[in-house]
């Protein structure tokens, strides 16, 4: 028996198995994956990820549909978005459609531990480290990719878990010429300290902003989505512009792509700013706003605190949201209600 | 028989023991001290320093004096630093004139490891990281802080060794509202790629550059001096002021101290720009450009490539440079041919 799920915090039961794949380029690279059972890992204790944050990492999930069949989605993607961090942290790349393959043959032989619900899904987490053991900044000539699993209940369930949000632009995460659209572990170290301050004022999550226009960037660990009625009154999707400061997130594509084929409202990519949220907010335009990614599908936002002020959000207070379609749309594909092609079925031997 | 140092990589070879200390909120916070054999660091795979860079670290050094007698440099200085940077990450601040006393112990058992002789020293590392096995961007409850040490040849021997730059701005290693003035892990991840496309120039370091008009800010992972002539005569020795973009440099503190105490020329901390250095070059005004560091303790610089332009720097060409006087002084202090507070002596039982 497995545990119930629904109740658990996200992140800290894994499965009974690994993989790991060492990369020695003294041995002439990649070196074969091996399954094993879960364990600690041994790092000498000048192993560059741990003192110059070598080291990044994707996160996806795996689902049980109403065939019993396991579904992941657009794994693809979250290859291709890898082996780009692995270029911004100088480590090497690998052959995304090869670890796909191997990554299906660990949930082959831990899938019982995708949970029979709809209201849950093993969270998969593959993780590239730099392990060299010499001090001094310089690219790691070893490293380990790793992947473990663990299953998570429903991020949102549910459609009420709307969060409160802390914009301060005393903090930045990511500027020109950075690494902020990268999945590299140096995006998150120093985000822990804000959190703190959000959680401190009772908000839930940081919107971060950029520049002297305070900008709306991502929310959380989260891509940001405004729904809004246009000053020449058509309806509006929006996300901010791929532009070097913004993680290039699966779902965040996914909701673009869903909502251009949709075609009942104008989708594009835009910079936001807190003045065009402020104006929006009082002309009662702004209609919904939410965070977007693979923990949590879409997370819708009631209120923003901002220099001192707050500005309520009236994301749940229409009868058929876009965010809530949206997640309907996509945990449909995940769950198998709808054939689709996001949807990878593994095939369990 | 311990290695000869001389020829030593920096960072390659470790002494015999290590210190580790654990803390664990959930027991009451810090540990009791362990000075054991130097070995691996076994790590849940979700820990946090693995996946987040909640990690940060500090470098200092022990020097064997003309008198045989260990000396620390400052070390009470990186322990505030450590503590800034354990905030900055989340992590347990602690006691650090407690911290010195137990490296002093490692330092003590290992105190053959120091090398005798004075182009040669024991590199210090305190290192503190996140250590709780779970996923989800939040505070760690459970840290290590550890410290390794190994013997280093001198970084700066012959007087020789100065380097060109790359100084492209469009790269930016910190930013307001960040933590480019921790030393935390993730300010040297995303440098990997930038010193990559340094060394593939052919130049050996990154001059780090910030804003519009293009500040110099950092130098690897060193602070920068500029020695130069004002446009009133005067000679001035400059480097850029602590405005959260810029490390608290132990060695550059001390650099500011001396040449204030020596009271022989101007001693400021201002911006400087790419622009400044370009008109003080052409005006044959710009003396010295010299990096500062625990690791080198200064560098001097003949170069700067800045826009597809190679400006040369003098910095080698005067027969008394400051860089030279200030790294003089400084090995005086440290290898005790001067009886100096800043030097602190380890009683070796």
């Amino acid at each position: 028996m497995k545990p119930d799920v629904a109740d658990l915090k996200f992140g800290h039961i894994f499965t009974d198995h690994m993989l790991k794949i060492f990369y020695h380029k003294a041995l002439g690279g990649w070196q074969k994956p091996e399954i094993i059972p879960f364990e600690n890992i041994s790092l000498h204790p000048a192993a560059k990820v741990l003192h110059y944050a070598i080291e990044l990492f994707e996160g996806m999930k795996a689902y049980r549909g109403v065939d019993g069949r396991i579904r992941v989605f657009r794994p693809d993607l979250n290859m291709q978005r890898m082996n780009l961090s692995a270029k911004g942290s100088g480590l090497p790349t690998f052959d995304g459609m090869e670890l796909i393959k191997t990554i299906n043959k660990l949930l082959t032989i831990d899938q019982e531990w995708v949970p029979h619900s709809e209201a849950s899904s093993l969270y998969i987490r593959p993780t590239l480290i730099g392990i060299d053991g010499t001090l001094g900044v310089s690219q790691s000539e070893s490293a380990l990719l790793y992947t473990i699993l663990c299953p998570v209940g429903a991020y949102f369930s549910g459609g009420n878990e709307s969060v409160s949000l802390l914009a301060d632009p005393s903090y930045t995460r990511a500027w020109p010429g950075g690494c902020g659209d990268r999945k590299m572990g140096s995006n998150y170290g120093p985000t822990i300290r804000v959190q703190k301050q959000a959680t401190s004022q009772g908000k839930q999550q940081v919107l971060w902003l950029y520049g002297d226009d305070h900008q709306l960037t991502e929310v959380g660990t989260m891509n940001i989505f405004a729904f809004y009625v246009a000053e020449n009154g058509k309806k509006v999707l929006a996300t901010p512009p791929l532009n070097g400061l913004i993680l290039p997130g699966v779902t965040r594509h996914s909701i673009l792509q869903l909502a251009q084929e949709w075609n009942e409202f104008e989708v594009v990519e835009r910079i936001l700013t807190m003045q065009d949220v402020i104006k929006m907010q009082k002309e009662n335009r702004l209609l919904e706003l939410f965070g977007s990614g693979t923990a949590c599908i879409v997370s819708p936002i009631h209120s923003v605190d901002y220099m001192g002020t707050e500005i309520p959000i009236p994301t749940m207070e229409h009868a058929k949201p876009v965010f809530r379609r949206i997640l309907d749309r996509l945990t449909a594909i995940q769950y198998g209600h709808v054939e689709h092609p996001w949807a990878h079925i593994i095939d369990q031997e």
